[in-house]
């Protein structure tokens, strides 16, 4: 059922123009997934959503753990019931939030005890029920559970959980029970070459239907992200997508798919978005500012958005000066757009056989 | 320009079926307008509004006086522009606000100091500069700026109240400048039913394009209020809009079609919607409750909105538990689209002659 095709290989870089096929539809890669973290992209409905082109949307597997609940969210019909969202969702599996944001509190071979940062209850996840957790909630992309390495690990600590991670895949594949659902595992090894290496080949013998490179945009900087990713994506069958985690600013987003990467999520568009930040092809645009009281322009000018075909920055200035919510709402909006059509450009530059020139160009001008 | 035309007359009531021709479209009546008092309604983007079936919205001067400013809406392109909704919008005078919402400073005959809520900044209006920045603004309807008694008031007071509400709207018609906009007065007098028909025919004798029936919803009751407000119809001419403003719940709003009323606001649709509050045929749901977190029903079975159409009570009571924007969202688009069933309703038994009988046994058996 599963299925992924490379289209167009660009001739002058690893960037690939390519299609895959899930239980609930088509993505077109590279692709850039938003994050409807606990079942929502905060404020957009499905609708607004679809509008700004996403193909595809990311939940979290521990948020919604949390709450609802994965008997709230079957009972509710399965999680596209449940985000109202008939096209292919991508779950986490959660291994990187309880490694952020839960109170650790015992980690070992086996699996991981963690106290909700919510209400403090003691929750305890291994790849066992991980991966059972995602086959109820039925995104159509799942994630292998992973170990993230604290930052700064030492290399010791770093081959630990590269161990780990690779063993931990091989129960969520052997776990795995449902057969409309890809599993993609993560490659870890931080910015370390040689344990990504041994990572991603010990994960490729195991077969997965995508990779991902996890353990990156967690502060190694620009320049040892791609790095590590070009140098990750190489270890990487040519014929599987490759995801990269969390990334990230449109330069990392450039540079990604340049080295080989097929799929981003991040939450930039939208946490920046809420707090008045615009992405243009000019650079940013900060909202609050005073300067835009009698602008009567579009945040960009020529974009093709919900928000800039109606709203001027002066009215968006106004919505965030006095707290009114389709403020967020309609900035969230356009940088999702914008995110949305700086993959389609490079999904069209990559047809063309002009992504290689243009990439180049732009991560020389481009500082955002 | 500026037309009323009633379509039916109900034979069992007061009610009647109208359209009302403004600079930007027409308006069904009897009519809900959905409140925007800051030039947005909470969260609800105009497509949105648009689709809840609303043709005209209320935005308040009061507000938008004080921010962003009437030369800020100016130099956006009006309100219109400002609010990226190219149909119908009624403003309110302020008069209301500066009563409820200010530090009240000076009233006298001339009109009115106030300090306001956001900064403290001292502000003088008066009914020339009211109906200026209304001008300015741009709505297709206006509303003459009055005076509000304050509640409890005597009779004296409320006669005070009545004879400057008078003399200013006599003065806001000499100010008014733009003959694209319709100006409407405010009748006021409390519940004294000899006011309100001194206060109604002065202002009639003063001929307005529509006649709005302030100074109600304010504590007096349902039957108070309803009673005030047919006794006031029966003073206006037949042939001009009346509007019962601030006004109200779903009974108040069937009980002053009944009276002769053609246009309400309110902001209960979108307040209790926010406040996870839903309006059905049935009665009220409150959607915070335990009870729903696996209740895979839409909040109103059959209801055509977008909120029924695709989030199951379960969904909704997880973003309201999580503090997720989309509950408020999605909650003040069914309860907007439920008022709007509600009028269109009500325009199509006043059309079938059948009104009379389906508002008794409404009457009888709502409770909200």
């Amino acid at each position: 059922m599963a299925d992924f095709q490379i289209l167009f290989q660009d001739s002058g870089s690893a960037a690939r123009r390519g299609l895959l096929t899930t239980s609930h539809g088509k993505v077109e890669t590279p692709a850039f997934i938003p994050v409807g973290t606990v079942g929502a992209v905060k404020g957009i409905s499905p609708q607004q959503l679809k509008e700004t082109g996403a193909d595809i949307v990311l939940a979290n597997t521990y948020h919604l753990l949390l709450r609802p609940g994965v008997e709230a969210v079957e009972a509710l019909g399965g999680l596209h019931k449940f985000m109202a969202w008939n096209e292919p969702i991508l779950t986490d599996s959660g291994g990187y939030q309880i490694f952020s944001l839960s109170g650790l509190t015992k980690v070992d071979d086996d699996g991981v005890e963690f106290s909700s940062h919510v209400d403090g209850t003691k929750i305890y996840l291994n790849a066992e029920t991980a991966t059972e957790i995602q086959n109820r909630l039925g995104a159509d992309i799942i994630m292998c559970f992973d170990e993230c390495a604290p930052s700064g690990a030492d290399i010791q600590q770093l081959k630990k959980t590269v161990e780990r991670t690779v063993r931990w895949a091989e129960r969520c594949k052997q776990a795995h029970r449902n057969s409309r659902q890809m599993l993609f595992a993560i490659v870890q090894g931080g910015i370390n070459a040689e344990l990504r290496t041994h990572c991603a080949g010990e994960l490729v013998k195991l077969d997965f239907d995508g990779y991902a490179i996890g353990g990156l945009s967690v502060g190694e900087g620009h320049e040892d992200m791609i790095k590590t990713a070009a140098h990750t994506t190489q270890q990487l069958p040519k014929d599987k997508p490759r995801y990269l985690m969390g990334v990230g600013r449109p330069a990392d987003i450039i540079a990604a798919v340049k080295a080989g990467v097929d799929m981003f999520d991040c939450v930039l568009p939208t946490r920046n978005g809420r707090n008045a930040f615009a992405f243009t092809e000019n650079g940013p645009l900060r909202l609050r500012n005073n300067a835009h009281i009698g602008d009567s322009a579009p945040i960009e000018g020529g974009c093709d958005c919900y928000c800039c075909k109606n709203f001027s920055r002066g009215t968006l200035r106004h919505f965030f000066n006095i707290g009114e919510m389709l403020g967020p709402i309609l900035v969230s909006l356009h940088n999702l757009r914008f995110y949305q059509r700086l993959t389609a450009k490079i999904r069209e530059l990559i047809e063309k056989n002009e992504f290689s020139d243009w990439s180049a160009k732009q991560l020389k001008s481009i500082d955002y």
